[in-house]
């Protein structure tokens, strides 16, 4: 049980979704986004509006915390200078002021989009080296350094979490593979909070489906083990799908349609914003 | 749902087995083999007689078709003129028939032969290299090169299933390892036809045994999930089994005994055809 | 079913723990160790006190078996002289009577003090190299080197397990991971036994923890399946613990406190003596 | 030969150097960099003041030209602002303008330190991924990432040289295996401009020194061939050296002394800046 | 120095260089291929006119030699009936006369085309697995696999040398890398040779040129050390070169030109049909 | 510039030639093996008689040291009793007393024997796993593992030399490409002394010989350059020897003769007793 966890990205998706098991696992919990509020707040917990892109916030809203979970960020392709605003230097800031305040870890929401232009019929695990496909994944990948150059020269700690297509249900024929439900990824968070120590740990986020693409046995020290399988849809969702072209990046490569977005183009450009 | 199917070896165990399951995945079966039929056929099923060897036959037999399911071959070891015209010229014709016709994707019954010489004690991936033991598998390896090339530059799709030992039940030793079920056959086929994008893709079949000697990780994205385990028969088979020599190749090699029959003699050497 | 068993270490916790169960796999079971006895004796079980130093004592007791399941040694980081005598050239002694009576294989109680000195966040296999963390893991890199150099030079098998922590249950924070339950010790061990070939063969001995740190997939012909879990300790334990230091070695490698332990210092400087 | 090749920070101590030959290889030469000009200009040279932090004059500095070697960054840790500013978003605006004016290639300074965390008793290759040391490196980290990004979707060349240690003379200890002479960086640059394709590569750059701590057979393909060796300073550096402790960081790893420099503090701390 | 050596393809570009020093390596050459005669021959070399498709005819061939240098095929891509005929069948009947016969070792010409579609970006070592780019390939690839299993079955011996561009002098901007020149082309089928101990041993066939771009480590045991370097018509050739296109597989991939010419098409499609 | 350097094995064929150079290292070189002298004295280096096997006696022999170049042991395979003695407890008592007396690095004569049983034809690098072939390459093992362990829990630093055949020029077929000159084998020791930082290490003794089967690259930090070159031998010892037999593991394997001679059997059963 922690005594302060924070919590950014709040009003997103994910982040809202996370709000209510994270109020369990600490006496209190700070929710933090750009919007003005979230709604109703659990007992244990406060919200406080702030811009990722702005130090001195990011330093202020982690003080006396000891975790952070770090999903705020833009959660889709975009132009350069809104990533580099919100998910570059956001995770700096991050980073920066959870070293400052003395916490022990941050635990952030990389993505799948980080190493987005590896084929899907290459093997991808924990140790794969970046191949971002996007704006948005190459600020994963600087993230992932950066996280690993605070554990290695100021010992705090991190967990990466490359999340594929969290949605409440899978919604494409890709998805049948890389869907993550809302239940695993609370186990997913669970764990990188409660595993004792992490060091700087990089692992897939993607429930238990029969055709998961990734391998996270380099990852097993965390514990994480997903109970929802995709396959259940697949039946009908293959079924309403048009054959897929096999010779598409979109369709071969992890990354899914980000592999053939052009860059900085985001969310008009793609049906499915979280890819 | 695939409109036309087409399956070679129809007349063979494993083809014989998988007519049933495959009609049920099309509009229209084409069964093939070269002999005269094979019994009874499913209400969406046709058989053509034809030989492996002849281009001609095959180019005409994959007409209008979207994928072959290609299991006809010599299922054993035998002389090199046998093997080289059913197994490594059959092959040949059947990957060109495809791609003159517009097929999407072979599914090729492949074999652990294919790395045979590999021991037992090393862990065998889906990349680990060619080692085969026998002109059997010396075909199967050609087969693999063959698909990955017609993948590169032709964009024809083929998933090369790397099979064990597929009988109804496991009936030796080694099979405690090596046992592929026929119901893990048609899941393994069944995942291999409907995995929308597969490129080029290696994957061994084997049953979900206690003693399977594979990973198949680096394979998830095709979602085969095995249910059956030749553990149950463990106990009564090595209780009838003399004591393994652990320094005879037949023994400690993944090929089994083709480890250690000579070069082109099949079915009067071993006891146990299917290797 | 073996004629004859031999077990070593019969009446340290772990032998005493296998020795009825080792007496279901054969029709005879000779149980030994340094002490005067061991309590009530299986019908089929003989015991004889011997000393893992006396070469000539192994020769003798090796007699006429056709394994041997060698757990006698030094539980403990101890000091050189000790670990030299009891662990190092116990082990010498046994391969070396075993190779002499003609055994087929010998069952080792190795350790994950063999590669203790590697990073929790790193993925070990059954091939990382050695990296032992004290004597005692020394002792147990010296053993494996021995098993290779016997069953390529000898032919004389061996299955090397490195055992993380064996215990009735998992008693502090590290064991959430490493906890080997008494059951899947069992389990281990009667497949090392009844697997017809192992070759030289190395797997690592740790429950289906959720968060067990090691990838035995290359030891799957084996067909080693552990049943029992820490997870459901998780909880009370971590209330239980104090937050672990993560730069701390005694909790970032896998050896654990055996990380950081003075070399040649046991049971005095480790509350958890099987570490 | 190239019609028109730009060079940022030739003000620089290693631009200042490149100047003369880079001008030999193309009909035009504009030499670029923050200060208001670097003295006598070639006959095929122009200078021109530009801002890295400035994307509007990045990319109008780019019009024209074929390939940028891009020198141009502090070239020390220095705190985060400072190294984001001009070796961060600097690299972002070389790219991104040469992608805009059609340039063929970026042939960039990276540096060992962005894998300056890794030991040097480990081999390092062109695949060793990212172990930053300094903000300095980590900058280094996102321009690779970056640079095989514009490569994947935008078909844009690089050449990331690794470079080490850069003197006219190697002038401690850690540079007999680290020193690139100043004719070896002009050989090392000139094959990363005139190998006919290079699509994303990674190479070091250190002479062809005896001690030198990497390998680039990774990177046959560039040609490049050091001649220079520091070896015969060797005895005369090592003999006014105190003995190194190996148990310091900066003894220890690839970065020197910067794998142990706190983050952010530059040129007072370190006596040897280019590291 | 052999008793008798036979050498196949000796009216060919490379087996006629290699007549004369071939002849100095043994007390009887054997020079043979599908023409008439090859002109004025050796005092101790005989001409047999012989068809490599013709399995009595090798048998005859090679009886009573140690060795057999086997360059005869199809130097170029043709028609899958032509390949498969001089190519595929005629090493299978090349390596099946020569364990019919006794001989000791095959020494082959094998091609970078076994491995034409890795791109140059990547490092190739002698392990790179197969990866074809054309028919011609994939017969190097079957001989490759068949060489292992006469080796590990019949414990025949082979050297397969991936020859890359082996021409008087470069002629093209590729062979700047991938040049092999006949010099070297004879120091490396003498190691081949003369190495007392090869088992199945996979080696490239280039010069030392700066930008080769294969990496040969793994076959040090045969000791091949080139001396020519294509370095020396670079300035010339790139001069004459039009810059060439990175996004063109025929640039990009090791195979050069066979990574983009249609399957089957050979010598009129091709300018440099050695590749 | 050393203060005082202490060599074992000082009678020995390989520690006898090092007197010379080493003692041009030191200040002091004490000079020690088991025989009662070692003939004249160089001005700055004294003899000690001590035995190997005796913890006082090498206590008191590196008392005041900064360095250990440890050759003494038995130069053969031996029975067990004997290498274990001289061998493995040597080096243990050896690296005790290092560790005691404050040295920093402990320089050994390790062998290619600690991985012999690996097949020629495949690479072996300073990564290799042990394979050893014999009782004196199991000691060997162990002390590559001591000293990776006294590097990693007591910071003594250590360089682990696997030489493979050094004599004054090669006497067999074998060392063709295993030969160690002696000139080579001071190169190699004098930089396993300067070398200012060396942490662990392991690096193959081998000279410059064209067809040396090992892959330093792996050890470049050490800048270890041979210059002797085996070559020039080869002709006539070629034509001297029988042609060698492939499928015999003394000719297929790294450790030569080692790897069939029977365990504990040396001199008389082998004529190259330095292998």
């Amino acid at each position: 049980m922690l005594e302060k966890l924070v919590l950014t990205g709040a009003a997103g998706n994910l982040g809202g979704h996370l709000r209510a098991p994270l109020s369990r696992l600490c006496r209190e919990l700070v929710s933090s986004d750009i919007a003005e509020g979230v709604g109703d707040l659990a007992p244990n917990e406060t919200y406080v509006k702030a811009d990722l892109g702005d130090p001195g916030a990011m330093l202020s809203l982690l003080e006396g915390a000891e975790m952070v979970v770090h999903f705020g960020a833009i959660a889709d392709e975009a132009p350069w200078e809104a990533i580099h605003r919100s998910n570059l230097l956001g995770a700096f800031n991050v980073w920066e002021a959870a070293y400052r305040n003395g916490l022990r870890r941050v635990v952030y929401a990389s993505s799948i989009h980080a190493v987005g232009m590896v084929p899907k019929t290459e093997a991808i695990t924990v140790d794969t080296p970046h191949r971002p496909d996007t704006f948005y994944g190459l600020a994963k990948c600087f993230a992932e350094d950066l996280g690993r150059l605070y554990w290695e020269k100021r010992r705090l700690e991190s967990v990466h979490m490359r999340i594929l297509s969290c949605t409440p249900k899978p919604n494409n024929a890709r998805a049948i593979g890389s869907w993550l439900s809302y239940d695993d990824l609370t186990r997913l968070v669970t764990r990188a909070i409660d595993t004792p120590v992490t060091g700087f740990s990089v692992i897939y986020g993607v429930s238990d489906n029969d055709r998961s693409p990734v391998d996270n046995s380099g990852a097993s020290h965390l514990g994480y083990r997903p109970r929802d399988n995709a396959e259940k849809w697949a039946r009908e969702i293959y079924a309403a799908s048009p054959p897929l072209d096999p010779t598409d990046d979109a369709n071969l490569r992890h990354g899914g349609p980000f592999a053939t977005t052009p860059l900085g183009e985001g969310a008009e450009a793609l049906l499915n914003p979280k890819g």
